[in-house]
């Protein structure tokens, strides 16, 4: 019996990624694909890759298109996914790629978005502790930030192990200007971006920071402070995180990785890779996958661990089905057994 | 009934991309992986790409090692493909990702490659006219040059239909650094290669030369003349063929269009775009399609073809594994669902 | 004494470029620096990479603004020019990047950019027989499009020495990003850009066409018709143009070599390669230079030659500095001896 | 009265950059080119982009060849440069673009590089406390490293107004390929670097880091404990580097503003931003210029200075033409007033 999804916001890159990943799901059959200002077009037109859903129209986004689907994706600017979840049945699965239920914390929401706060959902993050649970039969996801995601797959094991200190967390991080959407903005063309990098949101400005701090604190037990740096690569996707926080005394190198490895051992996605190999964006492009290594750099009190992502799949659309397949009963890694793209 | 596939070459572009399209073929099991001086070694340390077959270690390229598996792909240097075939089983599909077996023309080899002809085999292109009907059941099977399917793809529609004339073929390709290999080379380094284009093999010297004559020569059932030039791009996957011809007298726009279309009408994985719309390297990505657009120069007297294909996947791996889907009585897509990685 | 200069469309590539190239012209005084939507601003804020004039102020530009300096660079949209430069005394060296004055002919300016012809000025190509006379001090000049730059670059030599027919001739050239200027449109997104080519205006569409046949016919003494394909390439900078034409019966390579090194063998900036060394863009990159190679393909009776240029540089800015040198009696090379950044 | 320059190791990319800066350093002779396995070649065939240098031949890098110039340029591997130098007459001029000389501490040298310490020389970074004093006259230069200068333009101003805390620095750069040299390694395959990133020498491994160090404690005139992790990016060239240091207490934003402004207030090459402009490594390109932002965290109590340099212009050869000017006596600007290059 085939799950009838609906994808909102199809023109972006965000819904054209779960289209993309929904396209060969085997137990999946794509009904509404909506868009806002691109209603009424071919989605060829504007998503030339996704060939099996070339000839589709786009309709306009309304909770009347997207009701009476078994699950509904909502890739939405923020503050508007509410609303329409609203007008949705509580039995529908609404997943939404949008930030409105990630942070916990309404002073949080507040400070970097703005607004009301519109509560929270079970996050999803399936590989955090005890995100997986509540994930199982959830009809409500919101869907994590692309950094969020790498940040957390990097240091949450050693919270979670009690191998790391709740201060000076430092994670500067490259991402691929997809992460951006398509919005017009100069600095986003091709000839500003090809051959630089730069650098944006610095000094705790970026919205993402306070969903990195909410993770880790839940994990430590203790509230976490992090120095988050954002900057943009000249690579279409993909996000390289590099992660260090300072180690307790007395923690080893053998320890720490100990702590990784454990966290890690039974998970589809997420691979801590052998010692003396280090991630790389290229390996996990277009796929679900993330990869991690570590080091415990002694001299400075510090490990270092670094987390390769693509930003669009594990970061948005591929955590998206894999939080729907954990929701629907379905194998968690149902439709998402592609391998990156390389080179 | 899981059909058991070996495959050579499996530390370079081409092998690794026939593992990743044969790790979620659902008919298929993969049995030796094999390498020449990378024998010995972890896979996911070759191609970190590949998680599902990570853990695998790549055996010595021998008949003995290739022996007793249903297919047998072979990524090998020039030359080297026709004493390993000479070993295996009749009974055994042998699919050669190399050019040993690709021209007829004996003089046409040793010109262009040297040294003494291997004979042709079934030419792994089931586009073409009479193609996909040599495939199936074959055991012996030349994958075509990457530059000569995309410009087959663009132009044998217009000869098969008498439209267009045999003099005066200009093709003129952009290509991805992915098309020369992991070879060690001054010019392929990272830093040579991204922000600039420059030709190489100009003035008739490419050996993908004679195999395009000889395809358009069959399809227009007269000596058909190429000049083609390719040309090295900023990217690491794809080519864009540029490919024009001059028009018989007579023809027009309509009559153009009408050859193409009909052509590719039933094709799987061919897609000739809605009028307007261009192809692009990126919407076919990572996936099997081929992308075709055309447009009639009336001042020029010419049609001016263009293509976008992956060179390592419908040029080179994906083709190699729907002829093996043709050998072997399969669904001609099975396993190769993809779409495009955008953006 | 020094020159003193304003430059029109500051805040554009082409107008940027001109900037760059003016800094450190030892003769020059820049003057008014003027812009439309972004007259007001800061130009370090809009051309950060000019470090020399970021604390300039940009003006409105008006005829006004731009009078009372000896030379005048205006960087605008198409027919925009005419009205200024009646404005400017005739005594002003007027330099229009743009295209109202390139084409002679009133009926090709009116098929491919519409509205009255507003007559053609001196072509600033001075490497073509005939213009750098014409540019000596000419106080009006229409700089070449970039495309047009490379094409004539590469085949003038072989017209004007009668060796090439007039028909047939193919042009297809690989354009860097910022050759479509800074609009704000969703193809030009790095997203979209990176890792892919496409190409456009294909089918005699472009309006660089029948300014290459202008240049070509002159040359050729007469009509030269041009099939001409541009397209995108990921990288910022840089025109690849690969140009092929029939050659006349009985002409061998050692002719056609002939006739491109005498036409260039006093010229500062254009370069015919060693024997078996082809262009690259990097190896032009921000500079004046063009790199240009030839091979005669006898089996297809055509001459392939291969042009590099920076189409900011010698495409657009550093050819219109070069022209105001000859306009102005300076050294041709004033101001441009500048190596192309590599790698 | 021309100044007589061998360059050393001129088929790589440091001394191909030496090169295409004093081929229009005004006071400067190009003497003796040299290289090891490349002698007897043609420059042009080597750097193609040195247009005015292309038919020079390359000699032997032997004292003997180097010797009788008044400034000597080494680019040469580690551990080579000592016994050149000793060759070389007191006299002379040496710039070593290599590590030999950098380190104070033979501990240090031998701990990252390995055997014996060739001793230090004057530290080529005019921007830096005291250095401009004794690189005026010096005849024996060490230039810094890539990644150590950006470093310290980021962060030796806070140390020397004693702001910043000793412990806990945190430097993530992000590096373009030109970095890793002409090295033959598969890793830095344009298929392999495009569309990617990754890390290396994570943990406090790389060679890099004791450089820092001694410029930081110098400044703060207490030992200083970096964590330094480097990136690969997908681009030929610059270096983006993040650096975050503790706060002292009681420090607020506008004194930290006031210590980056104050020291590089009268530098030629170094720039501070206006305030919410972010460096980004394109406005560099192939320039002598730094450009830095910095932003306070209050909530993390860190300062975030981001500094964006060429690493091989201001990163090698553009610091070492900056210490040849101070060296001899000429302005320090000297043939080094080039804009960056962009878009």
């Amino acid at each position: 019996m085939s799950i009838s999804v609906a994808v909102s916001g199809a023109s972006g890159y965000a819904g054209g990624e779960v289209l993309r990943l929904l396209a060969h799901h085997p137990d999946v059959t794509i009904g509404a694909i909506t868009a806002h200002s691109n209603a009424g077009q071919r989605l060829g037109s504007l998503q030339p890759h996704l060939h099996a859903l070339a000839d589709r129209i786009l309709v306009d986004t309304t909770a009347e298109n997207l009701a009476g689907h078994d699950v509904v994706f909502l890739a939405l600017p923020h503050g508007a996914s509410a609303a329409i979840a609203a007008e949705l049945s509580d039995d529908t699965v609404v997943i939404d790629a949008g930030a409105d239920h990630r942070l916990e914390s309404p002073e949080a929401w507040e400070k970097f978005y703005g607004g009301e706060h519109a509560g929270h959902w079970p996050y999803g993050l399936p590989e955090m502790p005890g995100h997986r649970e509540k994930l199982r039969g959830a009809t409500r996801i919101a869907v994590p930030g692309c950094y969020p995601t790498s940040a957390q797959l990097a240091l949450v094991p050693g919270f979670t192990a009690g191998l790391l200190e709740a201060r000076d967390v430092v994670i500067v991080s490259a991402s691929g200007t997809s992460g951006a959407g398509k919005s017009m903005k100069p600095h986003l063309l091709g000839s500003e971006v090809i051959g630089g990098m730069s650098p944006y949101g610095v000094g705790g400005l970026h919205r993402h920071t306070p969903e990195m701090e909410q993770g880790f604190s839940a994990a430590a037990g203790e509230p976490v402070n992090v120095s988050f740096t954002p900057t943009l690569a000249p690579m279409a996707r993909g996000i390289l995180a590099t992660a260090t926080a300072r180690v307790k005394p007395g923690v080893d190198a053998a320890a720490l990785r100990e702590a990784w490895a454990q966290a890690y051992a039974d998970e589809p996605f997420v691979h801590l890779l052998p010692e003396g190999q280090w991630p790389t964006t290229k390996a996990v492009q277009g796929s679900n996958h993330a990869q991690l290594q570590l080091a415990f750099d002694e001299h400075a009190g510090r490990v270092i661990v670094v987390c390769a992502i693509d930003n669009l799949t594990k970061g948005t659309a591929g955590g998206a089905v894999q939080s729907m397949n954990l929701s629907l009963g379905l194998p968690e890694t149902r439709g998402l057994d592609l391998e990156g793209i390389a080179p």
